[in-house]
């Protein structure tokens, strides 16, 4: 069994090249894991996903433990084999979701009470439980339990949750069953106070993980901030451990992040606009459902490998999304996930090439450029 | 080119094994043809649809004249090109769901005039512009425009329907647009009576059709009465044209069907029965939704190849569907797809080799057993 680790291969300023090795293999970083929540990539089988380069996907602590239930996906042999996803999978901890339960949910020191959103029914989550779910998944990475600090938070609301945040880490850390292959990540919090952001990345770099995560941005701080936050936080973590910025993003937000440092990325953008015909191209993204595509024949992407630009017109794929046919999404899906693939693809080459500043450059000039024109 | 034709291999009682050329490749017969209503096999991409086997695929004139419309589809190079399917494709006439619109439709001689359900816009559907339409779409099987009459109806009332779509056929036939390649079927009506059905089918083989299909059947009738009515009908259609009964059906009606020496079928029933937690097996149908798969680790089937059966669990299809993620519809709609597949394929090799009756006793006996014992 490969042990839990990270080589880091080529770097360009703070961008690296590297490869996280798990249970399930390995995972090239930079990395976007597309996020599968109740078990699915949402509109997409697995062999789909496998063909567009992604990795390692993600899992939903929070919903997978309401249904299908942690105990019965233990029983079926885990996430991996019950999803019938063979590479990496890394759960969140559970608490971001239910944070965002609001009524639904009382915090305590011990952990979050809560009701479920589908049935009622009452569930209390705490940093040991939520290890116990993510062993019972079979996750290659577990995230450690933490509360998402909210935006905006004055500087003490800010510090308080950080630090209630380190004593769930450090109670995650214990609880945590340590496996060959299988890493445990801490989650930097302190919302956009440089002060408690170091606080907290001395705190989990004293307890010790095998990734650093950056969690509490994207949550509307604006891109300014989230890079000026970033900019303070990953110089204090450690350069031999993958760090992850949860929940990111645009591309623009994940080529300004990986610039900074960062390695792992996971967001529902791609699978989420693939559901409502947004689909994203190097010009910015696309809303098929506008009726200026209805008689165009040209693909979606000319430089892309997926069915959707490989095998249909706009005009088709507006004629799915008219018609609320199901191949509309799955088409979408399917490019938008491709997009971002070929994105950290693209990352990867020119870190490796040591022209990431210039391969940051042009796309974000590609993107000024807007969509081609209407024919 | 090749020219459009039909060949006959084997026979088995009034079985047949046969090959329907079209302009875009062979149909092997018995044949199953999914239904791909809006220029979609809904919930499959067309690659999928055809890995089951599948060689032929159904669009619908109605809704594909309403959206996206004809000429558009005609502009974008017809429906082969426009939804990436390169096998034949088969279009119905339109007549079938004009006439299901109840209040929105008026009838004449000239033909039928309607609102559409969509946008409440006026049209008029003759036998001209339904091969117009049909021509326009590159339908490689055009079907005649006809009326479908109900069930129950009067002896009258079935043969005044019927004349009127034997003047319609004939006014199809001279309309058709006649390429090397491309077909035209006339369609058998007369409802359950024997007389009107020779009626018809003597007024058919007098203009002369490259194809012949009993219309008017699975209306409500029972498959009793289907079989008593293709029983008198079959055998007055030339023995040298491919016969298809149009919307069948479960696949007992299939079976017996073939016994009864048709050639070729449609149906919703695997596609809209996979969107409805519905799978099709030997030993019946099984409904996903039930909770008694939530902790069944066995496939739906054990000999089933699609995706479904290989990759998955009953109890994560349960899941998937429980959780109403797209990935269920997907999958079981491949499943369905592929069953009736097999059952064609296991239909054809039977009449090879002379045991189709032994085959057909044996569905009936594996589907009399009911599905398999919960855990």
């Amino acid at each position: 069994m490969t042990a839990f680790g990270f080589e880091v291969f080529a770097t360009d300023g703070a961008a690296r090249l590297g490869r996280v090795h798990t249970a399930h293999g390995p995972m090239d970083t930079p990395a976007f894991m597309p996020v599968g929540t109740a078990a699915t990539v949402k509109a997409m089988t697995p062999e789909s996903v496998a063909s567009t380069g992604a990795q390692t996907i993600l899992g939903n602590t929070y919903h997978l433990m309401l249904r299908p239930g942690a105990e019965r996906v233990g029983r079926l042999g885990g996430l991996h084999e019950f999803m019938n996803w063979r590479g990496p999978i890394l759960t969140d901890s559970g608490g971001f979701q239910v944070m965002s339960l609001a009524k639904l949910r009382k915090m305590s020191e011990e952990g979050v009470a809560f009701q479920s959103h589908i049935d009622g029914s009452r569930h209390l989550l705490t940093p040991e439980r939520s290890m116990e779910i993510q062993n019972l998944l079979d996750a290659d990475i577990t995230m450690a339990f933490d509360e998402c600090t909210p935006f905006p938070a004055t500087p003490e609301q800010a510090a308080e949750s950080m630090r209630l945040s380190m004593r769930w880490a450090r109670r995650s850390r214990a609880a945590f069953v340590d496996r060959p292959g299988y890493g445990l990540f801490g989650i930097v919090q302190g919302g956009v106070y440089p002060d408690l952001r170091a606080e907290s990345a001395e705190a989990l770099c004293g307890i010790g993980f095998d990734g650093y995560a950056i969690g509490g941005l994207a949550v509307g701080e604006g891109q300014e901030l989230m890079f000026q936050t970033l900019d303070v936080t990953t110089p204090l973590l450690p350069a031999d451990r993958p760090r992850y910025l949860m929940g990111v993003g645009k591309p623009s937000d994940i080529i300004g992040a990986v610039l900074r440092g960062v390695d792992m990325f996971d967001c529902v953008m791609p699978t989420r606009s693939g559901r409502t015909a947004q689909a994203f191209t190097r010009r910015g993204t696309v809303n098929l459902r506008n009726a200026r595509h209805q008689d165009d024949p040209r693909p979606l992407s000319e430089n892309c490998a997926c069915p959707a630009c490989r095998n249909y017109s706009r005009a088709y794929l507006h004629h799915l999304i008219r018609s609320e046919e199901i191949l509309g999404p799955m088409l979408l899906t399917w490019h938008n996930i491709q997009f971002y693939q070929d994105v950290m693809r693209g990352l990867r080459a020119a870190i490796a090439e040591g022209r990431v500043r210039q391969f940051a450059a042009q796309a974000l000039a590609d993107e000024a450029l807007g969509d081609i024109e209407p024919l």
